[in-house]
Order: structure tokens, then C-alpha cells, then sequence
């Protein structure tokens, strides 16, 4: 390079992927640089990717995770949500199998006085979207633009859309990369990636549901603490209020996977039926975004509040109040039996009698996808009523020849990996000896 | 992904990568999908440069290395040369400042009844390139097709030309692509680009000039070492002989660094003139490239051959015929006067008086750069009659205000430069404590 060739704060990307490799920390400027000019089309892919690969192997410390996460931040515009003067929460789950939690706490928590501006994501591998689930109600549109996102924010209390081009532009080009150069599961990548994006939202608390176990992208406790921790540490770096709750994946979050069978059972669930786990999860998500958005002194307190909406119904009527404002059918909200549902299904029966003693998750949301409730290719369509319903969950006791799950598909390409899948994935012995626990954590 | 979109002996580069990221060997099959998608274009270049820096920092080992060099190799052709029923032995070197064994060497090792079918480079950052200095000679053709190649080493005994675009073209996108992802300085990716190339020649055998210290690209001799090992255990494996020697760059060799200053130090030597580090250097690598091609029976008895030949004008001559036979002017050849000279020349004088112990060699081939004699980037052009003669070396004693070095050039751009890295490369001391050895090793 020659002298006159570098100017004062400039850098060569070629430098910066050096320093990574040879295990060297970044400055705040070198970080900067990249974003920038990488979300601009200065530097090419080949270059970032190698980058990625040394800082997935390398690592970043916290520092470093803070800077990429605030250059990834401020690649795109950040939402004011000044005007609206009341407490502002937000939610993030790290994504799992039969998560539809979002549908049930974002109604139930606004129905406190709590502002909840959601952004929702797409199903990924063998996890569901909330985008997905939303779009299977007829008319609803996710593609709000600000105005329309503040004013039902405003109207309604919550209010669900995708991210929009113009927020962290660079985390979609980084992500996009990642996806094909096997750089996803690193902490500070992940970190960043989410954060850039709920950061821009404009809410002054982020509670995060963070996933473990066969169902979730991290497979081990050890793994979602650490991702815990490290999300928690950058939000509050950001200035804003964290709670990570750690839960298990090791089965299915109620008994619905799949989109409109999903927002059905919400819909049940917010009518007053008795599914467990969804109002255990819902309500310490709901109780902490309560506390943290300055409702309620403890979470004790909060998560009773939150049981309270789900139960006396306030939570469903904001639903159905978010669904209209949001173009969505509201009779199928009144009247489940009006979505479409599946043409054909299948029962799959125990082989054996004994207790559920493991479900791997995995295989559960890989058999719905194969069905058509998730996608192999960002190209691939959803089908939204196929799924899978599950009569079976860990601890339970099942006879010879009764009924595990049921699955629901229009198409039978690829039924038979769905039930290869589904029978894999149940481990049915003669003694209860699962050491189940849903609720784990509390990092904050 | 779908079942049916993965047929038997198919792979996803993404999975390849993610096996090297999480630290796993490959399979020779996988390798092979590799450069053989990539040189065809079937794989971005954003997938391999992750690859790459996963490669970098996780290793390959022996056998990766060698599936690696097989598969470029046969990414391109394989010159067959079993049309000459004579030993066929090449020469290689790692690159280095006033490294220009190749020009006397060959014509010494042809004289003595070995081929010599040698591809060259370009001038590589702070080293020079024997194809640059060749072309410092008025018509002088590097560009040989291959039925001109063999031609002239059935006549003259050794060719020299550039890297035709259809041997191992694998290599020259892999090379391109680390040059700007930060992955040259790994071992099994440059043993594999260095023999990909070189066993393309049809050599029988390969002797390897293995350069390590300051003006080197390896810097530690446990470096050089490292490379000597695995370059000599690939090209065994290869089926071909090979041998490595060991030696310094700690200071330029002989007294020209610049491309005509360089041919006409050559000529010198071939027409009788004592430089001693040139001699010994080429007497080493001929000494076993006349044992390895079976003319000789031991290093000492080919070592001396190679002197006698210096010595005794054959060499000179077969480098005459050379010139001709690839179309320069062999005028110039024979009156070295006839270069083109630069038009400016400068002296760098000694500030103290004492010994010379140290010589940084990157700082005088860097200084050569600035001058003219190499390029910044690709683009741009060579000023052949630019360079550097060097006045005194290591363990010489200088006087104050006597001659270090003298710079020559036509474009004072940045001339500066150049002094002030000359001036930074000479440490001189009152005691002659260098311990500066020439040839170090041998890795047969």
C-alpha cells in the first residue's frame, strides 16, 4: 500500500480480517468501518465472511459485542416511540417448537397499560414464526409501515409487524451471509443480531425468553446462559432494562405446532382453557415486562396480573381489537371452526405402553415442516393449516395402540419423513423418570 | 433440506465449512467437491473464504493437505514431458530480496545434462519475481505455449515461462481469493498452491529454496521447518523426489536487488565474478538437483559440478542460448552495458562507523518497491532499470559517511520512502556480533 493511500480513519478491511484471525481484539473504529461500509456495498462478501469465520472461531469479547451490535443498530433507522407516553416492552423468544407465547402475552401485558411494540420474525429451520402464524388469519397484514405501527401502538396497546427494509439493513445482509458460511450459532453473533433489531423498536425494556434443549437452537443450559448473560450485559450497555428467563425445549409448548392450529389454541387459551405451560411461560414473561415497564413491585405480583387478562378475557378482546386494526379476519378469531383446516390426517399410535420420558423436539418441528408448516427454502410457501396436534407430553402415561399425535397435511410428499420423525422422536419407557422443568432461570 | 435434493456422493459446501469450523478432517471426496465446484464457478467465493479462514485456524493435516494439492492439481493440466528421455528436476523458491539463484542455476544444473522445466512468478509485496527480471531483457517471451516449453527444453535444457492460464487454475482463484480474506500465511494452503503448480510441470524431482528471516515470508526458521516438512512429505506423496534447503534472508543475496541490476549480477557470475552467497546457494540446489536427477552420487560431487560450470562459461553459454531461443536480445546479454539505466542514482552513507549486524531485508526490498522495482498492485507497471546495489553487508565494517547502498531510479514519488527505510534497515554496531548463517538445513 502505498504512503498517500490511507487516509486518517481509514482502514482496509484486509487489516481488520488479519487482526481477527491473529486474535486480536477490534476498536469501536474498526468495527464501525466494516458495518458501514460492508451494509453500504463497499466491501464484498468474500471479505466479511472470512471475517465472520475468524471472529466465530476467535471470538469477541463484550466490548467488541457492544460495538458491533451498535454500529449493526444504527446501520438503519432507529423508531421514536416518544410520543407515546406510557411504558414501553418488548418480548424476544430465541425460537422454538410450538412457541406462540407472543400471541397470548403481547394482548394480556397491553391489557395491563403496558406498551408492547413487537417485531416478529419468519419460522427458521425446524422453528415457527410468529409472522407466519399471524398470516394465517385471512387479511392480516405484518408489513406496517412506521405510521400505521405507532398509531395501532397507540390505538391498541401492541401491535405486530416484520422488520421493515430500513432497520438494521446491516443485520440482514450479515445474516444472509451467515446462513450459508456456517456462521450463526457464535453468542456475539447472535447477540448482535437480535439486539440490532429490537433495539431499533424504541422500547425501554427487552424481556427475552431464551430457548434450550432438544427444541431450541442451543442444545445445552450451559450454552443459553451464556447467551443469557451476554444479552443482558449489551442491553443494559444500550441503556436499556434486560430480563433473560431461561425454559425448557425439551417438548413442545402446548399441544399445537403449526400455524393456524397455533393461533387457535391461543385463541383458546386466552378464552380461558387450561394449557400449563402457555400461562406458566406467559405469565413470567408477561409478570417481568409488568415489573421492568414499572406496573406492578414484584414479579409475583405481575404474573398474577397477567393470569388475570388471560382468564377474565381483556386479554382476548385487545386480540381481537390488534386483529382488526391489522386487516385480519375476525370472525375465524370468534369462530375457530371457520379457518381452514387440513385435508387429510393421520393418527400415529404408540407401539408400546409406558411414560413419555423424552420428546426430541427437534424431530417434532422438523415432522410439522416436512407436513408443510415451515419452509426448506426461503422460496417455499406455507401451508397454514397443516401441522401437528400432540395428545402426548413428557410424563405422560400412554397405552399400546393410543394415540401420540395426530398430523394434519394437504400434501403427502414427504409424510412418511414426518412420521419416521414423530415415532423417533418419542422415548417411552416403563418408568416416570423424565427430569422435565420448564421455567429454569432468571437472568437480569 | 429435502430428502430427494441430496443424491449419493453430493455434498452442501455449507456443511463442508461448518466440519472445518467445528474442527473436523475432511474426506478426500469432500475436498475434491470443493475445488472442483469452485474452479468451475458453482461455488461462491463468499462460501470458500469462510472455508479458507476455517482452514486457517482449525489446520488441515497431512492427508487433508495432500487431497488438497491433488485436486488443484488436477483442476488444470499436467504437462507430460516423457517425450524427454533425460532427468527432469525443478527448482523452487519461497521468494526473497535479490534472489536470483533461478537465472544462473538453470543453465548451470541444463550443462550438466539435467532439464530443468521451470514456471516462475511475479514479484510478490517486498520479493522479486524471476519473470519480471527476465522480462527486464528486450523481447524476452515468458508467456510459452506448451509445444514451445518442451521445444526449447529439448534444446536448451531449460525453459523458463509463466503459469499458462491452464495449469492448476484451482490455485489462481484460491491464491486471488487469500490474497484479500488475510489466509496466505498457512502451511497446508501454501505447500498445496506451490506444488499444485509445480508438479504440474512434469519434473521428476523438485528442490526447494525454503527462505526464512526478515526478508522472507516466513520469518522463523521453526516456520521454514514447519513448510520444509510438509512440502517435502506432499511431493513424496505425490510420487516425486524432494528435497529442501534451508537458507537465510536475513540479508539480500549478492549485491542487486531490481530487475535488470539483478540479470546483469547474474551474468557476472555466470562470466566468473566471486560472489560468494550466490555460489554457495546455487551450488547447494544444483549440488542436489544433479543427485536427485541421478547425474552424481553425492551433494559434494554435485556441488562442485555446478561451481565448475559457473566457472568455466557453460553455464554463461546455455544462458545465451536461452535468451535466444525465447526471443531476447542477446546483446545486452553479452554486453551488459547495453541495459537501459536509470536515470538518477543516489548515495546512502553511513552515519557511524562500525559492523553491520543487522540487515532488515523486507525494509531493502520494500525500499526496491518504492523505487519502482516492484508493484504496490497488480495494475500497476515495472521500472526495470529501478533497484538497489548494495555496498556493504553483514559483518562488513563501515566508516562514517562511507557508501551503504546505492538507489537507483527514475520517479522520485517516493524516494523518501525508500531512504528512510534503507537508512532504518542498517543496525551498525561497534562489535561484530551477527550470527549470520547462510544455509541452515536440508529436509531431504
Amino acid at each position: 500500500m502505498r504512503p498517500d493511500d490511507i487516509c486518517p480513519g481509514d482502514f482496509r478491511p484486509y487489516d481488520i480480517i488479519v487482526k481477527k484471525r491473529n486474535g486480536s481484539g477490534h476498536t469501536p473504529e474498526e468495527i464501525q468501518y466494516l458495518i458501514h461500509h460492508y451494509t453500504k456495498g463497499d466491501i464484498p462478501d468474500y471479505q466479511i465472511s472470512a471475517w465472520l469465520m475468524a471472529l466465530f472461531l476467535n471470538g469477541l469479547n463484550e466490548d467488541e459485542t457492544f460495538y458491533l451490535t451498535k454500529a449493526m443498530l444504527e446501520s438503519g433507522k432507529i423508531i421514536d416511540l416518544s410520543s407515546i407516553d406510557k411504558p414501553k416492552v418488548d418480548k424476544h423468544s430465541t425460537g422454538g417448537v410450538g412457541d406462540k407465547i407472543s400471541l397470548m402475552l403481547a394482548p394480556a401485558v397491553a391489557a395491563c397499560g403496558v406498551v408492547v411494540p413487537m417485531t416478529s420474525g419468519r419460522g427458521l429451520g425446524f422453528t415457527g414464526g410468529t409472522l407466519d402464524k399471524l398470516e394465517s388469519i385471512p387479511g392480516y397484514n405484518v408489513n406496517l409501515t412506521e405510521e400505521e405501527f405507532i398509531s395501532i401502538l397507540q390505538k391498541v396497546g401492541f401491535a405486530m409487524t416484520g422488520q421493515t427494509e430500513s432497520i438494521a439493513p446491516a443485520d440482514k445482509k450479515l445474516y444472509a451471509l451467515r446462513d450459508v458460511t456456517g456462521t450463526i450459532e457464535n453468542i456475539s453473533l447472535i447477540t448482535s443480531s437480535i439486539l440490532s433489531k429490537k433495539l431499533a423498536e424504541g422500547a425501554d425494556s427487552i424481556i427475552m425468553d431464551i430457548k434450550f434443549g432438544s427444541g431450541a437452537f442451543m442444545k445445552t443450559k450451559e450454552k443459553a446462559l451464556q447467551l443469557a448473560h451476554t444479552l443482558s450485559a449489551i442491553t443494559k450497555k444500550m441503556g436499556k432494562k434486560a430480563v433473560c428467563v431461561l425454559t425448557s425445549m425439551d417438548e413442545p409448548l402446548g399441544r399445537a405446532v403449526g400455524n393456524s392450529l397455533e393461533v387457535i389454541e391461543s385463541i383458546e387459551c386466552m378464552r380461558g382453557s387450561e394449557y400449563k405451560d402457555l400461562i406458566a411461560v406467559t405469565s413470567i414473561l408477561g409478570g417481568y415486562m409488568l415489573l421492568t415497564g414499572g406496573i406492578v413491585s414484584t414479579i409475583q405480583e405481575g404474573g398474577i396480573k397477567i393470569r388475570e387478562k388471560l382468564k377474565n378475557g381483556e386479554a382476548f378482546d385487545r386480540f381481537i381489537e390488534s386483529i382488526k386494526a391489522q386487516g385480519g379476519d375476525d370472525e375465524l378469531i370468534m369462530d375457530t371452526n371457520k379457518f381452514e383446516s387440513a385435508r387429510y390426517s393421520i393418527e400415529i399410535l404408540s407401539q408400546k405402553s409406558g411414560f413419555v420420558n423424552i420428546m426430541n423436539t427437534e424431530y417434532i418441528g422438523t415432522a410439522a415442516v416436512y407436513l408443510g408448516a415451515g419452509r426448506f427454502s426461503k422460496e417455499d410457501s406455507i401451508d397454514y393449516s397443516a401441522g401437528i396436534i400432540i395428545h402426548k407430553k413428557i410424563e405422560d402415561f400412554v397405552k399400546t395402540k393410543e394415540k401420540l399425535v395426530t398430523l394434519y397435511y394437504n400434501n403427502a410428499k414427504y409424510l412418511n419423513q414426518a412420521i419416521d420423525l414423530v415415532e423417533k422422536a418419542y422415548t417411552i419407557e416403563d418408568d416416570n423418570n423424565s427430569q422435565f422443568q420448564l421455567i429454569h432461570e432468571v437472568i437480569q
